[in-house]
């Protein structure tokens, strides 16, 4: 049995990067974590239509995994497909987007949201309203950098840190999430540098599903 | 020019139905307006599955219609597609449910929904979230009828009676709207029988794609 | 019959600038429209005396045209006498704060609101709570130009650009309204200087007026 | 210098209720406490157009007494014109809907609002909306009792009963608001057949008015 | 090291109930899982002065263990202490109430909360507040019974399944949660009773602290 | 019989300083009003552990004096112990967090609240969900002053001005609320820099005291 973490895109250089990510904790998982990448997905999911796409394929792949599943962890910080998986699944199904908030409202009062593009927030804010928690929201600014841009570290690890630093000192967050799946190498320089506690989604979600898989050992 | 009214089921007497209830309608609007199948969606949209799933067929069913289209209404209670639809289409796009949840707003202030099946009122909570109005929900409570019951329309109008009153009487709503295309045909009768506003969702989104219209005018 | 737009101060000039703006609505409309003055209200609605003086004699107003109203819209950024007004008539009576607020809805998720003066906000919020909708709030942010200084238009539209910028940039809005019925003619201009939509609420509370004629076609 | 509580109907009766409820608090107070009878209102403000209509008679009957008043309270359960009073008057203004909202928060965490008419509640809830506070609100619930029907004091006081006890056990609000100016003499009886705080909204207000003459000292 | 679960009230057979609700997620565990009973609590925790009472010896007693300790739970319904014990301890702090009620949030969209008495539900009000989630609560309902009474265990199914069955069908609750940590034997037979997910605190908190601890690997 | 003013720490000039600013409403005052020290309390409540650990003291404290007590008011912007000692006390009983901000409602729509330090304002937001008010926050804002910094009373005021002009133009509060029982001594002057109501804690807290001793009175 095992815990499937599924990137919903096809870079499997992002699947690479939850594979580090989530690597520390799999000496205390009881079972074993897989990250996979989804073929059909696009390259990134960055339009309401990628989010909306990934889910009939996502639910295929999720199907022929489930007799091996412990649980299922959705890697793209839209959550695409997440109740359509609990629908389909008996077993745990966590989605980073939603792992990553309520990890933070154990962390802190009002968690302030890191997204990539500003294009992504309206998204966010429909997610968060629908979770039921704007009031614990402090905002959610947007790095307004591309996918290609992002690789450029020392300038994504700049703007982190402004946009985390306007987050902390103007909107009062006193937790930060990074809103997407790609910015895992950067969590502890920045909760370092900012002095406030930093939620990488991956990990929080599959930390969750840790938790979940020993929770079924009780029915 | 024309006002699209997209069912995103493949049932035809759906369809015929919505256009039934929207043909008062078109002598008072500036273009014609159809209702269409989408052939490629399931008989009818039950799960969180089939909500995903329409998207894909839906945009490319509308990318092709887009010359013709002076606005789009997505025609089932759980707005499939609506925001994806609106990054895609450059002209009003409108969900039945979003419309007729802001119609009512306009009607009364506590607005009660009447769901076919308590299995859809999980996702009409995290939409009515989404659209950041829970305070003005009074009540989502279901008839517990599936598709095939609702055509005894003696049963499906006391059940009708039943559940809008308790809304009324117990939620204290004042204003119900009929969570699903499927029920148009009560709409008045129930108006008449409980002494409240009730809102048809496919007429009230197609109401407001008319004012839409005229006020892409202004452009 | 006919669409009554109710401009509630006793300045011509104001209800020529309504006029103005949903005069290319009225090739759309199932039914005239015209735009009155209520000559008893004050030049301009600054204070909440303003907003409760003018109610009495608007139902008034009303009332003398009931017989010959396909619908009305109180054309006052504070919507003096909007459940009054609903509770003397039956057709539909729209509001343009409410109609410009729901329209905004469908337009982005998070409204901004330019308000003329900072006197006026907390009146806003006070309507914004009872709306329900505070979750969808952006901000509200006034020009501070007193309503002889908006006749400087060039001075004005430079405003208008700070302010709906801070509201885009700082406070995240995706779509904005303009919070007077005296700022018509910026529309377009403001719309595409900041790449977002901004939604004049004569306009947005007049188009929707006319779905809703359309609507009562099906009763 | 004197606290004026002013009721805003024209029924000696109810400004004799009031003086009964107030009585007891006139030995507490630093200053006179005088209910006043708005002789321009309407014998009982029942709907929209009342509450509307009252607040220009009003803002008048207190600019005459403006030099002698040390506060006034607004004594009809919708606080009409409270906003528009707060604009005219430096001294301090409480509405008995506001102040009687804000003791019950102090009393319980939950605050059930009895009415007297099931059409008031959509313009209460407006307001709790206003205040912001709708998440305490436990539930409103009318006793649906005309003004002549609650002379009948044994009917008024079975049906308080009743309707305290729905909020009570059903609702889960663990403290009561009497939601009009004319149910005073109920307020003990029910409170011991309860057993829960009941907030009488004139008392409420009028006692917070004390408090707030003992603040103006402070300036 | 190890998890310590802490029962603040001085009941040996509380600790010995939360040891047996846990003991199937040992085998999943890093760490051993450890109920403790703090001796200087009060034989039940039901007043408000219980809940502030035993802050200080319990941040004494985890001040002890903190060398050997992973992670603690906090096992009291009112979560007593949670925000201090944050404050003093650098490893993961979990409250059985806070967790599962984030639990609940990812197993359905509207949680029930069965409490023992009606009088703690203010303060799980006032709670569920600070945590920001009231728009998810479907309601909160009392079994009625003293903690004596609690023993009697049909006694207790029988309510449990009454007042289960009242969130479910009246709430429109889809999730359940047992508030109180003295409850766990009752869960999977009340699941298979009602058809839905019920939470059991204990178990609830100590799976999240379970991942917790797997996510500190990664600092 | 008297008002007692509870200073919950052990710094005599805070008592002091609370005396000074509640002293003009002495002479409004049906009862003596008394502001004691709590000798067990730490010299300055900074963190939750201070905060919950003067509850179980204070408890003691004020049962000693409940025979002599018309009211008690706990003077700490945390409001320790306010729902432990409203369960213990038959009288009314105010927290200095809760009435200001009660206070703040009527005097403005959206309030400001001024801190010492960031550290507090995570425990101030718990507190404003828990009262279910934040659609009323504007903002919380620290000094980040510490306490010893506080006796610079230049520095300070030159702060206060700073972070009041913020909350003002940024976050467009309309009132603000001074979230500490030390800064009494700068209310009027903070008031006639920034054109704004401001609202010192201990005094809005003990005027509302005031009237409700004069409420008891209806009993």
């Amino acid at each position: 049995m095992t815990i499937f973490v599924i990137n919903p895109n096809s870079s499997q250089h992002v699947t690479d990067g939850i594979n580090r990510a989530v690597d520390p904790m799999r000496a205390a998982s009881p079972v074993p974590i897989e990250a996979r990448t989804l073929h059909e997905g696009p390259p990134g999911i960055e339009t309401q239509a990628h989010v909306d796409g990934v889910v009939g394929p996502m639910l295929a792949h999720c199907a022929d995994l489930q007799d091996r599943a412990s649980a299922f962890v959705v890697a793209c910080y839209s959550d695409p497909g997440l109740a359509a998986l609990r629908e389909q699944s008996a077993c745990p199904v966590l989605g980073i987007a939603e792992a990553s908030i309520l990890t933070a409202m154990t962390l802190g009062q009002r968690f302030g949201i890191i997204s990539i593009l500003s294009a992504s927030i309206p998204r966010h804010m429909r997610y968060v309203g629908a979770m039921g928690v704007m009031d614990r929201l402090a905002g959610d600014q947007p790095l307004e950098l591309g996918v290609l841009e992002l690789a450029d570290e020392d300038r994504t690890f700049e703007r982190l840190k402004q946009v985390g630093g306007t987050l902390r000192d103007t909107a009062m967050a006193d937790v930060l999430i990074l809103g997407c799946a790609g910015m895992t190498a950067f969590r502890t320089d920045l909760e370092n540098h900012l002095g406030l506690p930093v939620v990488e989604p991956c990990q929080a979600a599959t930390a969750m599903a840790i938790g979940r898989v020993a929770l079924e050992h009780t029915r």
